[in-house]
């Protein structure tokens, strides 16, 4: 997606070899026209797919997955991070690692709203290690629905992630994929 | 906003006199299409206003001010909410106690995105106490920036926030208000 590679090379601050800082339009502050842009592509790319539902984590997962939702007419689920969290009936849940805070935390949806007739778009603001997108899709699994594919902003195709996904059959459509940040350059893959 | 009355009195969930569950549609499932009228309504109260910049808390503020956001045609910054923070000198950071989760939390906005130019547009999911709003309205003090005005989704209008932030001079605007929710049922203020 053009748009967003030239927004990345503008106004993206690249902090090491691994760490793209992306705080002026997708992580802290978002440039809402950008997040409709990047809805409108993700439901151009899962169209006719019979997507029911799509899910993301907090916080920033939730812009471009709305922006996603209203164009192909579905509600969104945001997964809720806990520190600890008191372990319920009604909750599926699965713990995740975050390499950039170094800490454990639990995802959690409520049963309530996900459920084996969901058909599930998986949308999130980052692909790097895969650790959120595995407990996404550990989450969708505990509610016997099924996946259409994943949907990421920014993959880091030098890590892991990707590459792991690909293996496991899912259809992964990222919307800008980098190659490298060495020597703070950002270079793309395509 | 009369569609989103007829939301609350089918989707929501009173669980006690003081607490309204919306996490059908606002809280942890989106409704997106609500989502998007909501952000037009806000946009109709508060056009006209100079208004160059929306404030909000992560995670349920995000998809109202979102689509606030890109109808204004302005950036959204969403405050983050730590349980513990290293205090850094390009931070503004205000601490805030929840009442819900009876623990107190440190919110936070990078210095680099407002500044003292900026004309700001609150929004949040929720007016109770007020205690998050006037976490809000310090952190954008420190900025220098001025108040356009608090856009509020749901106000419980039976608690203080709403009456103490009329005191102080600002503008609210709330989509709903609650006036009420004894005996298990919703009543609306007007």
């Amino acid at each position: 997606m053009e748009l967003l590679k030239r927004k990345i090379m503008s106004d993206g601050v690249v902090l090491s070899d691994q760490v793209l800082k992306v705080d002026a339009f997708l992580n802290h502050q978002i440039d809402p026209l950008l997040m409709q842009q990047i809805g409108h592509e993700f439901a151009k790319r899962f169209a006719g797919q019979g997507i029911s539902k799509i899910v993301t984590i907090e916080a920033s997962g939730i812009a471009p997955a709305v922006m996603a939702g209203l164009e192909l007419g579905v509600p969104v689920i945001f997964a809720r991070k806990y520190q600890s969290l008191t372990l319920k009936d009604d909750l599926y849940t699965s713990t995740v690692f975050s390499f950039t805070k170094q800490t454990e935390s639990t995802l959690a949806i409520s049963s309530k709203h996900l459920n084996a007739q969901d058909h599930v778009l998986l949308i999130d603001d980052f692909l790097a290690n895969g650790h959120a997108a595995r407990a996404l899709i550990d989450l969708i699994g505990q509610a016997g629905a099924s996946i259409a594919g994943i949907g990421v902003v920014i993959e880091k195709s030098f890590q892991r992630g990707r590459a792991e996904l690909d293996e496991q059959g899912y259809r992964v459509e990222s919307l800008a994929r980098i190659q490298s940040l060495s020597g703070g350059q950002v270079s793309f893959l395509d």
